[in-house]
């Protein structure tokens, strides 16, 4: 009978969840593992500016990107700072409570129509209370997270405007063309008017 | 034979490496991990200004700090950029080689006299190999540095260098005491004479 539900789910997806793909090229899965993903995760989409995630609820998911483009940001005075932004393949959630249902003063928007995978929480935590592969998985994907999460910081951290858009160009290859310089500028904590003419001058060369 | 020598190594700590209790402190460690880590980890001491790390050398360390402030950069067109201060209890490292020995642009540099336990890359992966509770105390120490890479990042992102500095404060209390100013500027990634005003006008309110 699950197994009847989920080929009916996954029907548009080869028959089984893409999450299964993702964690498998870290560490092999066991058949159980796969049968847990399959029943718990699900496809999910979101239409262009549409808030994934808002502080007003509590979030009970993280999200792979099949398709898309998603920014998280918070407010600070009022003021929406951008503190990352991510595309096709990418696992995304809230920070501060990463696998835990508590509250959390974090937005996640869709910046294209957007194509996810929803993980529950609930699931991540059975999978590393019940396999020691869901560990191995875990760490490894906390790794490129952190590395991320470094270099996010490394570019904010430059001293001029142009070398850190320069880095931007390298890191996310395309990002300018799909994502509005308004949370750009937001991301590298600068001025959208200085990232404009930054833009313009680098165009030029 | 193995063990005398532990104990002498480990003298001066209660006859064990501070590592096991911080890693007990994630996750039980089994005897055998114990014995691991007590012969492979060692104390190590840096006099302030000295680098721990440079790109000349190979590194092959993570380090504990028992005792200091450390802090990591890198060289951009010959300018110093702060990526990461750290203080007692926390492990530092080069970020682009984490676990490896592959070369990398990172230098880590005593910002005071520190004290550390040097823990090699071999016993890193040895450990993840061989127990799988060493996965499970990495995932949760990846997922730490994780949120605390997303803190930086956020510090740079916020709009004004009267907000980064506050955020600073409350993030890293005593920062601004311990470390000079010109890092603490370039970890905020703005210029030393605007922080040098914002940290007069802050001390004044």
């Amino acid at each position: 009978m699950a197994i009847a539900l989920n080929e009916r789910k996954w029907g548009d997806f080869n028959g089984s969840s893409p999450l299964i793909a993702v964690y498998n090229s870290f560490h092999p899965l066991t058949p159980e593992m796969e049968a847990l993903i399959d029943a718990h995760t699900f496809p999910i989409s979101f239409r262009k500016n549409r808030y994934i995630i808002s502080p007003i609820d509590r979030n009970r998911y993280l999200y792979l990107i099949l398709k898309g483009v998603v920014r998280g940001f918070y407010k600070d005075d009022g003021t929406e700072i951008t503190t990352w932004i991510s595309r096709e393949n990418e696992i995304v959630g809230t920070i501060r409570n990463l696998w835990t249902n508590e509250e959390s003063d974090e937005y996640l928007q869709a910046i294209e129509d957007v194509d996810l995978i929803a993980i529950p929480h609930d699931l991540t935590t059975a999978l590393y209370e019940n396999f020691y592969e869901a560990n191995i998985i875990g760490r490894k994907i906390m790794e490129l997270h952190y590395k991320a999460a470094c270099d996010r910081a490394l570019i904010c951290q430059l001293p001029t405007v142009k070398s850190r858009y320069r880095h931007l160009l390298t890191a996310f290859p395309g990002m300018v063309d799909r994502v509005p310089l308004k949370y750009i500028a937001s991301f590298l904590g600068v001025r959208i008017e200085t990232l404009s003419r930054v833009r313009t001058s680098e165009k030029n060369i």
